[in-house]
């Protein structure tokens, strides 16, 4: 049976999810005393980069481990710019926890590489030649499996090599933990991946990791399902989709008519406001079983008129991550990016439009507006019925496509804008929005928008396979397995 | 030295391009005599495909090699539909000119390979296997090099592997074939590479074909320089730029208050109409010559702000078709396509507008739009200077760059729309239109258009390289090289 595993230290749960078992283990801080049972042999962690995980990664497991002997370090490259926010987070080179990355990395028992996909692509050689026989990598994301993959390489043999990738930001993975101390077991989900047991104790390393960081469950997979879900993720609804979404519905609404602060409450505001809100309480039907009759039928037009151009995309995407293409860009970009750096995309209209409506925002009048609701919900569904269609597991496709959405990416958008996060994020990410974003607006523009104009009628197989569908359960399965806590975004 | 070639039939010549130094072979009716000579050893000329290259250089061949003993002889998968349409242009299994294309392949002495790209893809083993040792196998683009490639395969060893590649649709090859009866050297230029010679007459075969099309001249190139510069080019300004700056450009206009027919024919029709016919002439910098002090400003401003967005956009093509990614793409689409057909762009307002503006047309009342000009002019530029900095051959570069614009396909586009292009052109363009037309409109919108708006000042150095380029040389001794006609497009 695939993902399955065991541990000595803590307690392994069977879920069901769309009727499929899939195996876990929850967190909480009740578990933090088990933490140095379960990191045994290991003297001390290397938190290599200070990024977007980085910190929050660091400052989580300094945080859990208090009172052990096990030590929390972060690496940076020498002179990097970072050093005073990593020492502003309390972490110093005098007292031993702050230092030179291949320093630390040739020190470290346990060597969190959170370093830009870019620099590992870039570094990776001196990395591995870094780390102590019988040590431990790990990673927060795949793409350096991928990126092996591409140029034929391998991990090191005589290293265990685990993931640990949680399912929401940096940010939200410190934000939620703090906020976990008002209630137990809020966090951010993550997945764990077994890639190299060299010792017989990558398992529990890596429960250990995901229990410190104060993941309310964490489920496994393997390095290349996560890279792939992952990477496509973010191309798709998690980033590259909604800024399409919003982009081309944005416009839509101006030709209809509306001026732009009403255009973008109801393309922008909508999405990251009432409809994220829903999903998140209860589910992506509960959007729809949120309207009125009249509503429900625009919902259905824009359902179905979206829902094949967005699958179209969607999978496109899949096929470029799956077969290295994207990574290959990644890395291609990177050498582009000293003589082209990435330009901003926050000086358009819309964009601009937004900051003087979060300025004036009342929460409560946001619409739920049904033609957004229609587009949006089927984009996330054509890419949960992608990830099915590609056999990744339940808890992968709906962290991945969901709750990664509705509970720490789109609050962080509503909070500061979704070109703030587009032009912030993690350089992988901002390349996939760049470069997916306008082809989801495209092919919904030119195939969905075109078809509603033309009055095409409802396909209503694609309305009863939404109502119908056996993620609504997988959702609320997962959505259980921890407390129902609001992120509190902050600036 | 690179690019030289011996051939014992046709007169090689040398020409002085921006100060590199080329070889070519000028082409003409005069010279169909020598084609017997030429084709030393070939009989049977299997020309596989009917798609936009097959109907053109078929029946060119066939015409130039008229009252010789060579026969050319259409394959066609069984059952195929187009036998109606090779059938009405006098090829037919009675007279043994038209058959199933691996009969064909297996019974000729020169196979050329026009079927699409994915078919390549998806047959060459058994075209491989099918194509007498000896015998020479023809292609028009690289792709098929690109692929193997990709999946780590080669050519046979032993057959000759030749290219002539057309730097202009078929449509386009047949057409000025057809007027090359009255002007005599009248057609579309072609490269020609020779990637393997295993019985020395790969060269003359190679010369033999791009004269038999009618081509005005032959430069020489490799397979591997030939797929990159045109699966780039199409993405570029031949295809996907081109539609790219309409979309923007259109939008533009209409925010500042053009109605939809102006806002169409300042930016399609000024580009398709007006600019191509100035640039056709007499080159790019005689588009800036021919405005008026103020309208020179504009372009200026246009240009300034345009040509770095562009260029990242343009460098990111090329890096993505040199490391393989973008043939993966096609023959991943190829896969998706049975399941997802892809859908026309042509449904959108500006390319509905379009039909009714080409309905009502006053060709000289067409503006040469300055603002327009500058945007495309700049985006030409940035893909002339990414493929100097990529080493192509200067005969390449004006040809992918300008000449198979101008002369070809804008034209082409002009009289039939640039949705009607994007929609019906090879497989292979069509998706490097829809992929890399929404990347060109969403960074001039969020780079270019913005500075625009931020009165942002011009870059004199930018506007000083345009006006002192060494390209426009190179460009008029290529102009100089073949007799000055305007394709007369037919429906």
């Amino acid at each position: 049976m695939k993902n399955i595993f065991e541990s000595k230290i803590f307690d392994r749960e069977r879920i069901s999810l769309a009727g499929t078992e899939e195996y876990i283990v929850r967190g909480g801080r009740h578990l933090f005393s088990k933490l140095p049972e379960a990191f045994d042999g290991i003297e001390k962690i290397g938190v290599i980069g200070w990024g977007s995980q980085g910190p929050a990664q660091a400052q989580n497991l300094r945080d859990s481990l208090e009172g052990t002997d096990i030590t929390v370090k972060i690496g940076l490259r020498a002179g990097s710019s970072s050093e005073v926010a990593a020492e502003a987070a309390g972490f110093s080179k005098s007292n031993g926890t702050l230092g030179e990355m291949f320093e630390v990395i040739r020190e470290s028992d346990l060597v969190l590489l959170l370093i830009s996909d870019a620099a590992q692509a870039e570094l990776y050689k001196e990395i591995f030649a870094a780390i102590k026989p019988g040590a431990t990598l790990g990673l927060s994301h795949g793409f350096l499996l991928g990126h092996v993959t591409n140029v034929a390489d391998s991990f090191p043999d005589n290293i265990n090599v685990i993931g640990v990738c949680p399912k929401g930001m940096g940010p939200s993975v410190r934000r939620l933990y703090e906020q976990g101390k008002e209630v137990n077991g809020a966090g951010i989900n993550a997945s764990f991946a077994i890639q190299q047991d060299v010792d017989g104790k990558a398992t529990d390393y890596a429960l250990g990791w995901a229990v410190g960081l104060g993941a309310p469950f964490a489920f496994m997979t393997t390095l290349e399902s996560e890279y792939k879900s992952d990477i496509f993720g973010e191309r798709g609804i998690l980033l590259g989709a909604v800024h399409g979404i919003i982009e081309c519905l944005y416009r839509r609404y101006l030709e209809l008519d509306m001026n732009e602060i009403e255009a973008f409450i109801n393309s922008a505001e909508s999405i990251t406001g009432p409809i994220s809100k829903i999903i998140s309480r209860d589910g992506i039907k509960a959007v729809y079983d949120s309207l009125n009759d009249n509503e429900k039928k625009v919902f259905e037009r824009a359902y179905s008129a979206s829902y094949i151009p967005a699958k179209d995309i969607v999978l496109e995407i899949y096929d470029d991550v799956a077969c290295g293409n994207e990574i290959r860009s990644v890395v291609n970009a990177g050498k582009r990016h000293a003589e082209f750096p990435m330009g901003k995309i926050d000086g358009t209209r819309p964009w601009q439009v937004g900051i003087e409506v979060r300025g004036n925002r009342d929460e409560i009048k946001i619409p739920l507006n049904p033609f957004t609701a229609g587009v949006y919900c089927a984009t996330m569904m054509a890419q949960i019925d992608v990830l099915i269609e590609k056999g990744h597991p339940y808890s992968e496709i709906v962290n991945e496509s969901v709750i990664e959405c509705v509970d720490s990416l789109n609050p962080y958008m509503h909070f500061k804008g979704v070109a703030h996060m587009v032009d912030n994020c993690s350089t992988t990410a901002r390349l996939g929005s760049r470069k997916w974003a306008p082809r989801f607006d495209y092919n919904l523009t030119q195939q969905a928008f075109v078809a509603i104009d033309n009055t095409e009628s409802v396909d209503d197989t694609l309305i009863e396979a939404f109502k119908n569908h056996k993620v609504h359960d997988a959702l609320a399965v997962c959505a259980g397995l921890r407390p129902n806590v609001d992120i509190s975004v902050v600036a």
